[in-house]
């Protein structure tokens, strides 16, 4: 049972930002996402895609605004716990908030802080009846260490970018041989990514194999050695591998927040936009999760929300001293916190 | 008399944010600023000190910051017209807004975007009765170019950072000879500039010379040839030069914008949150002269209530397409404007 003042649901720009702001309020922070990376859509969706409207950066990519989010708060040090899904909320007698991720790991917290953006996101999963018992093993629906791909037969399934992009990334990583796996050889993804896929191919380095999964065997030794391939016409057809890495794309799913009591409209969390409060106490909403009159959900909202909402929590939670607003520019003691 | 769609009133961070996210609705704006440079308070209060809360950027000064808005709202070249104070204001019978500047320049504009900060920032001026006739000529209250300096006997007023920094910034500029003029031998600012000033005065090249200015004498030419010099004791003494440079801080005046029969509470303009709205058709404020419930005066905020206002002026001004929010990263619209 990890105890804490405040735990941030999400790790996209606006839960980092929170970890931020509240470290300016002295209040340590711990962050959950089920991704096993940080940055939220940005890092999900277009991490090598520009942004030009964060306001005093004229252009960066996905991954550089995280990586820049990430240095910014490093002096706070937030505890990530990544891979996870927060799914059990409760309100304890004592006012505190208690909260179970999907690896059983347990909160308690005085304040929550939902930065969910448009969901949990999940990777889509191969529809395969019994085939999950293997995930973690040979069965992988984020990209593995490239290490742990040399000398193996591994198969990357998936049309999109996500596919294509890792197909690319892992050929480098000596695998005994590389198949991309969709239902038809016709790939969505930039045309620098073709380019470089095509000459892969060309090289031999990487096979493309159409087909729907729609079974499996196993080895000797129990583990997954085949896939089951089915075709619009003809027989189905073996695939042999060692390793599987399914890259169909992630989707956002709201998931168990809905249920947690709180006020909705539509699928958003409702707030009070002077302070980013929903309907529970203790708990607040920031980002693409929440609504209120005149919402945008653009990234640079979500960081105005998370600063108003570290505010509101300071007044609540911080005793030792009056909560005003101070510069980061002039106020000697964040210098101190920033430095430290 | 200028037509424009949109005026802004201010070239803080705000005002310059704001004319970006006008530019994105494909809004041209025109912008007014008292002060002759861009940048608000972070450019005339602090900029060669550091902030750490703006996000995603770790650590910039604040010329940094105002440098990379300037960059960011390039492709959308708003005009500036600076050293101007934006004074009259009246609503025309069609809706339209007309504002005058204390230059004479006139606009009629279709929304204004009020983001004067903490009011006009204005010079503190040297109090001697007929001394103004020399502005612009051998009086200045803002550091002129250092080549106009050459070879004069230039004397610079004030006490404070910014006269200490001009002084050792234009000991570079080969003046006749420089004097720092000032009430006491006993200067505020950093460290640093202190002991550059103590060298420069050990070196020969700025001489202090105390006293309190309350008169002038001119030349043959008419011209400002030397300022009398009042003591706590003794007789006044004259002081020679051919340019007086007086550097006594900036004060921020709210001005004429109290008397445009805007809601006000306290010193500040009234909004609404979802679109910082005022209480007058089509004039929006934006930034830390704003107040709506939970308000903090903070960089990042104006930023926020700059997005929401271009957002609220669009759905008013834009007639050619639905406006709805849309990313830099992916809208071939906002591509097209920002490399054009
Ligand atoms: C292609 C694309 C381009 C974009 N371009 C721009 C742009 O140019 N400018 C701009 O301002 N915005 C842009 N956006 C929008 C921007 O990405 C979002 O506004 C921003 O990511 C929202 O940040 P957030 O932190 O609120 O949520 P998110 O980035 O969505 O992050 C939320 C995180 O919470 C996690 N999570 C949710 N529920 C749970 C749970 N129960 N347990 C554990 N983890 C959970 C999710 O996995 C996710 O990582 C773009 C979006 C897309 C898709
Ligand atoms: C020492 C110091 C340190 C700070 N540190 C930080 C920090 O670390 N982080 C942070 O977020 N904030 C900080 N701030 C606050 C920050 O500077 C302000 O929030 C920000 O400048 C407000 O921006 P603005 O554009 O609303 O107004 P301003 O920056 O005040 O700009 C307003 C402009 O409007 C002009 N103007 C006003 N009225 C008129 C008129 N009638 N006609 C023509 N021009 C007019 C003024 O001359 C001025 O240039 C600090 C402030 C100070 C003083």
């Amino acid at each position: 049972m990890i105890e804490t003042d405040a735990l941030i649901l999400g790790a996209g720009p606006a839960g980092l930002f929170q970890a931020f702001q509240l470290g300016l309020q002295e209040i340590r922070a711990h962050i959950v996402d089920v991704l096993p990376y940080v940055g939220g859509q940005c890092a999900a969706l277009y991490a090598d895609k520009p942004i030009y409207d964060i306001p005093g950066v004229p252009v960066c990519t996905g991954r550089e605004l995280v990586a820049s989010l990430q240095q910014q708060v490093a002096p706070f040090a937030p505890t990530l716990h990544l891979g996870q899904e927060l799914t059990a909320f409760a309100t304890l007698p004592d006012g505190r908030l208690q909260l179970t991720t999907s690896a059983g790991t347990q909160f308690t917290a005085r304040a929550l802080f939902i930065a969910a953006g448009i969901g949990a996101f999940q990777p889509r999963r191969l529809r395969i009846e019994g085939i999950d018992a293997f995930e973690g093993g040979a069965l992988h629906y984020h990209a593995p260490e490239p290490a742990s791909v040399a000398g193996k037969h591994l198969v990357v399934a998936g049309g999109g970018e996500e596919a294509v992009a890792s197909a690319i990334a892992l050929a480098d990583a000596s695998p005994a041989s590389l198949t991309l796996l969709h239902r038809r050889d016709a790939f969505d993804a930039e045309p620098q990514q073709l380019a470089t896929l095509q000459r892969l191919r060309e090289n031999g380095r990487v096979q493309v194999v159409t087909g729907q999964p729609t079974g499996f065997a196993t080895g000797g030794d129990g583990a997954l050695a085949q896939l089951v391939l089915s075709h619009a016409e003809g027989p189905d057809t073996p695939l042999n591998l060692d390793l599987l890495l399914v890259r169909q794309g992630l989707s956002p799913r709201l998931g168990a927040i809905a249920d947690w009591g709180l006020a909705m409209e539509r699928k958003q969390l409702v707030v009070d936009p002077a302070n980013c409060a929903t309907s529970l106490p203790g708990v607040y909403a920031v980002g693409d999760i929440n609504h209120y009159p005149g919402k945008k959900k653009l990234i640079l909202c979500g960081f105005h929300e998370a600063t108003l909402a570290a505010y509101d929590a300071a007044e609540r939670l911080v005793t030792d001293r009056k909560v005003v607003v101070e510069y980061t520019t002039t106020s000697t003691r964040l210098h101190a916190l920033l430095r430290a």
